[in-house]
């Protein structure tokens, strides 16, 4: 804790789009005093030259990723690494006394086998260190994250997609291995790096699917899916890419076990199910998502409709991706690890259009 | 004919969205003469004062509707007018000896009560003249086609989504109950009308389903998937605005009947079906459509991908929504019942990026 | 003021952009209370219906405009209306003891014979009322906001380009005459209202200028411009409409009356003449503003260039159009008049990318 | 020529944004046949896989760049290099007797001195084939064309603003020091490379300006401004960058030498400027250009504006940067030198919207 009684957080990683959303919110928390920015490919640049428009706010210089500068100086660390980086560095962080919120997938999944298999990773020495780690879903894993140092934020899609299915699975309404999950994302989600896909002439007034079948999210999709159901789920999910910046959303598809549910029986549930829950919105019959009501903020909202026809419930969850799908989520659950109320420094109004 | 040999053809309703490809694509076809363009709303008005960028290249000015103009200038006429309209008039260029292309929903349905149900419209008294049009998707109904004078032009979502599913369920491949088409669109779709939602203030940046359980293009696809299994059909379709101009994917699910079914398995099937489908491409394996790919021409592309781990197939279907989802495909058609090439003066190959 | 010593506030002509700005940002200031939403055409719905992201925060319905019933209710109003109808209400406003703060053009002009030439409107009753307003740009008037209670609030094109003009002028260092703001604005700025040419079919991936040579803020531009420059002054104006939703970004062009002014000595000049106007950021040497970083908040970000070839300074200004351009403004000045703080209950951090 | 009678053309650098719409173009040009298609990065790749659209349509794999392969099996060779390489091999080829139609900026620039000064090159040794290259712009140089071996195709900004400027100072009608060129491109313009700047993520729902008072393209605008007036020209060039693929729009301002010059007449000494020029449309008075009517077209718009107030022309120039500003410019070239009609082989109609 710093002189000031407030928590000391740093930050490795800082550089990227999810580096940039917690430097954005940490500034403005209340609790907290952001003082170390760390990453080997920006160490030595002021952050107001990487991100101007923050100049006139975040007067920090990127340093070298040392650990023991890190702990000496942090309570809390955020790492928003590649994936296979938190690996190397959470463990000393965590004997040195840090809390740790890893935003990559190295903690996600339980099964360290399920990983090489889904990441194509060599084995890995952190067995103990993946045992103690909590799954950052704060709507579904509420009561275990106060109680855990390391953290494992979920993926974008997954955070998305979970909030759909959750009350579905929880309650047993649904066929399980009917479930799709069709996804779509903006570009942001490809991170800050120069790929010829992710351009605005080529990623621009044009949409595709990729990784069907096998993107990395299904796993820890089906992970908690699973948990919710009490038994294995299989599920199908697809995620395209969009021309736009930021947002989320995910359209799933699932088959009703009581042909009787009517759209109301599920809206109630829902709100059930998310009343504890401030940053899900569970919308009036009719309503659809705009992924852009969620924009540059933690909410997660939720459209609902039955097919009678069909016999299926679809829904529809909005997010923004590196918000509630990342950096926030995050935040979310440092409030809750510390006691904090849930909602504290996190932004819940977008601006519109 | 006209005096040069060539047909002469008009477009009631010139100045919307299918208006302007028409009179684009017509200029440009070497067996036509475009005579005559209508419309009530911008009658009088010089073509090239609504689109500038025509004006060096066509020298019409829109004429009030009028039936004996049109029968006497023109031996073909499509029709681009709001659904309910083009019943009004079509029968009536039909006596005279038109022969009558209508873009709108109208002739698409086989059974009026299916229509009345769908689009809330009252009793109409063309039954007969409806019991004569063939729906004009030339790759299921391409024998059909030559064989009347009404054809009924499918709906974008309904021609993209058909084109994925029909050698599945002709084939027999799947369960016909599972079929769910998750499917996203470019805003020109919704035409050229001042709409709010529609706005780029509006629509830009985010992304939002609509019409989820009731579009109007379900009745349409049910119909042909029924005749295509020879049992009735039921599917999900859900349609979601995509932050672009043109341009439709639809992501097509279904759950094989037999589980050792492989992607090349499929792709084989495919391209057996449409190997004499000169405007439908089967990517290779792994590739993906890209809808900017099929942008500005008549062809749907196609990429196939088959989940062991589920036993569904997944396939993703791409066009270019006012061309082989409306404008283009209209002369298609036409190119089949006038005995020309298929593919005589329509668009093949997209500008990228 | 309110019964818990905080000021109330209304806005008529709440449905529009302008209006979902204000809401948005008075429902987080700390020291108003937003009691009434006003307008006629959405007169009875609840503003969560309009806006229904908003709806978990704003618990307000639309009200028919009646004069009285504001006067009761508020102490302060906000009027988003179309030019023309905002002086029908504002005298009667003010007779009642409201502060005003008119977001139209209706007020911009001190001289209405220049208002009716370029509004093309009739004569106008209110002269008396027109002579006690204030231009509500703080930077260059700040001194003389907090002696009214009429705001006349500046257009987004105004704002951005006297941002960037204001040194240039006030220190004599242009020739008046060479100056030239070529200015680009996203379509947001064009309202909410269904225009063809806003659709995103339409303005997407294109570009194009309009108004050319008279466009409204041209006077408006002129009457500050000559007020700071102490004689009359004449200049350029060309909008451009950009395919994005928010941000105007001005580029203006001057030559230099002393060709030995080398780029600092301008920087310098600026820092100095914006040093205590908390909104605007005066950049480092070679560092361009990017509209994106002033999104969503009240912040103008200015670049400089000089150059030596042709003895011109270039001044690029980028602001949101709607906040900084619009709603922020006229909360900034709210403050100003109320003796707040000038950033009070205003956004200054925006998110990236 | 080719045993068929037509004329063997190749690419070298055909992997990027100019090579693909060479490849396109010349794919459907009636006198050539696309033997060759060089590039070290991408050889030995088949063209269809780098391009899927193209599979269907283009049967060639990219070969490592050897000259004497290109030299025996190409007549005319078009170069899709980045700058400085160009000038590495052309006089190779011209040696060999291929005909070079160089798309970088190698050989615009006729002082080698400024060439060294504006892009920070080496001296270099092929000052003898430099002194041959003809600039490659029809509109202006249409005689000189036909009579090299060696064409230096224009930069995109430069043809848009030099067909903007040219009628004006060919005939005398401005200051030429007031000559101010705003320019917007679309990302393209910045090439098929993966930069950070233009992602999706950083340059869509924002605009800036870059390079501002020394953009490379300043000097060949001034080269060819001089040569127009008859003395040296020094003008403002300003590049910004716009969230959309393609396209430029040029702003061009300058303050007219006769006060009583109207619209009108301007219009008309266009219109005579521009009469053989098939590729130059004058729009009507009051219609100002947008980019998309020349998106994917070899067209120029040019819309004029006279300002009575100020004393100044201003005339707004769109093309599609790819095409008439880059790759269809080289054919429309190559077809003068072969003696073909100016237009053949490229697009003239867009699609709308």
């Amino acid at each position: 804790m710093g002189d000031n009684g407030r928590t000391t957080v740093g930050i490795v990683g800082a550089s990227g789009y999810g580096g940039v959303q917690l430097v954005r919110m940490l500034c403005e928390h209340p609790n907290v005093d952001l003082v170390y920015l760390g990453g080997d490919s920006s160490a030595g640049k002021s952050y107001g030259d990487i991100y101007p428009h923050l100049a006139h706010r975040v007067n920090l210089t990127v340093e070298p990723v040392n650990i023991d500068t890190i702990a000496s100086r942090c309570e809390v660390v955020f790492l928003g690494l590649p994936n296979g980086l938190a690996c190397k560095i959470a463990p000393q962080l965590l004997e040195r006394g840090c809390l740790v919120l890893d935003l990559s997938a190295d903690y996600r999944l339980t099964d360290m086998e399920v990983y090489k298999t889904w990441y194509g990773s060599e084995d890995r020495a952190d067995y103990e260190v993946l045992s103690k780690a909590v799954y950052g879903l704060p709507e579904i894993y509420r009561d275990r994250i106060p109680h855990t140092n390391l953290i494992a934020c979920p993926g974008c899609y997954t955070t998305s997609s979970l909030l759909a299915i959750a009350p579905l699975l929880k309650q047993g309404l649904i066929e399980p291995d009917t479930l799709i999950v069709d996804a779509k994302s903006g570009t942001s989600g490809g991170g800050r790096q120069g790929k010829i896909n992710l351009l605005l002439a080529e990623a621009d007034s044009s949409l595709a699917a990729y990784g069907v079948t096998r993107h990395r999210h299904t796993p820890e999709l089906e992970q908690v899916c699973s948990d919710l159901a009490g038994h294995e789920v299989k599920l199908q999910f697809t995620p395209h890419l969009i021309p736009m910046v930021r947002g989320i959303l995910a359209t799933v598809y699932a088959t009703l076990r009581d042909p009787g549910l009517v759209r109301e029986d599920i809206r109630t549930i829902y709100s059930v199910f998310y009343q504890n829950s401030p940053w899900v919105r569970v919308l009036p019959n009719g309503t659809y998502p705009q992924t852009k009501w969620a924009c540059d903020t933690n909410l997660c909202y939720l459209g609902l409709e039955v097919d009678a026809r069909t016999n299926r419930v679809i829904v529809m969850s909005a997010i923004d991706n590196l918000i509630k799908g990342q950096a926030g989520q995050a935040i979310q659950c440092l409030n809750l690890i510390k006691g904090w109320q849930e909602t504290l420094g996190l932004p819940k109004l977008t601006f519109y259009p």
